[in-house]
């Protein structure tokens, strides 16, 4: 893991850019964290639409989160997402999302897989790289949450990496079939956002994804509006669903 | 409204005992409540299992309010329940569901109607005339939160009486056909609670009533468990959700 850029940011927060081999990542971190007091560590996934597009969202909650909260946050890059390099089945896959949706056609679960499933085997093991590199960092420490981005990539990484213990997603883009039978191990505490009225997504699946998750704690939070209408509360409510779980 | 005892409670909170009428209830005020800083009143809907028996969660529930958040409470005994008289058709209807459940039959609309309807017509007039004598001391102001109890109550409250300014609902026991398409004229922020394996009631059922109700705003929190599962982190989910509309 190597710093690129540091800047000390509003709110006594610290915003270090890094790059772990070829992948580039932002981390936060409260004033407060130091060895003796670290900070509990949240993974803040992007969607696949490049970190530098989400850089003010993506910001704004991590800087939320350290300065009222006292957590620290990270996220990076996904593959085949921003400067990242494509691979051609993705830019197939894409080429082939995009005229379906053009034609008003129905999404097919081939289309789904093509799109989804390499990157979820690509980003997992990227993530857990990243906890590994995080964690080695005196001023971060464990329990770690994780949240946002592709829920696919959510719900694999909660159930193969025993040190996410707590998993906040946003049941917002399609799911394999295959990680709806994934969603069955993920154990640890979920909560769930879902927009009523997702135009991208299909609301009964997203019903039943949630039903198919193995956890004994987990929380629905269904608000209305499309995709992109998450209320701003919930922000807030993530953080305390983490504080629940991640503080000690 | 007629004070019958008063007691002064841990955390700064003031208990007070009433009679509305025929109708006991129960105040509970901040010590921070004036007539120069009102205190935003939370009435809590018990359900139709009578004040007494539900007395130490609608206690616990609103001296946190109190505490915690700075609101008043308050709560009414419902027509028919506690000591208050039972009348033939409530009692028949009482009689008609344990021989449908114990038999393990279907619930019919008749018997849901029967058991609701009438407790519903009577409850909201003396809910709307609590709130007429709560308001008039000067420590108790508005704007006017609903939470709990049978849920049809609070769907007709709120669709009524223009001083409920956010209701928080538990999605917890039978609607009539009739009250579903009241929520339709509800139009308040709404913050709906739902036991996803609740043995007493029809999951798809409450979903289409969160979906029927006609607010702008209204969040759905669906969390694991049977109907007396709702967690204990869902109490501060209400504060907040009611701080957010009550407070000014």
């Amino acid at each position: 893991m190597h710093v690129t850029s540091e800047q000390r940011l509003d709110g006594d927060v610290l915003e270090r850019e890094f790059t772990l081999g070829e992948i580039p990542g932002i981390l936060w971190t409260p004033q407060s964290a130091s060895a003796s007091a670290p900070a509990p560590l949240i993974l803040i996934s992007p969607p696949p639409l490049g970190l530098r597009t989400m850089y003010p969202r993506l910001s704004a909650r991590a800087r939320y989160y350290a300065a009222e909260y006292g957590f620290a946050a990270a996220t990076i890059e996904l593959p085949g997402s921003g400067e990242r390099p494509r691979w051609p089945a993705l830019e197939q896959a894409r080429a082939d999302l995009r005229r379906v949706m053009e034609a008003g056609e129905p999404l097919t679960d081939e289309i789904v897989d093509a799109l989804v499933l390499p990157v979820v085997d690509r980003a997992v093991p990227e993530w857990r790289a990243a906890l590994d590199a995080l964690l080695a960092l005196p001023e971060v420490g464990g329990p770690v949450g994780y949240e946002g981005g592709l829920i696919s990539i959510g719900i694999r990484l909660a159930a193969v990496e025993p040190r996410i213990a707590a998993a906040g997603l946003f049941a917002g883009s399609f799911v394999p079939r295959a990680i709806v039978e994934e969603a069955r191990r993920v154990t640890v505490p979920l909560q769930v956002l879902l927009q009523w009225d997702d135009e991208g997504n299909n609301r009964q699946a997203a019903l039943d994804l949630f039903d198919a998750f193995g956890s004994r704690e987990k929380t629905l939070h269904a608000n209305m509006g499309g995709h992109a209408g998450v209320p701003q509360f919930e922000t807030d409510a993530g953080a305390r669903f983490f504080a629940r779980h991640l503080k000690q």
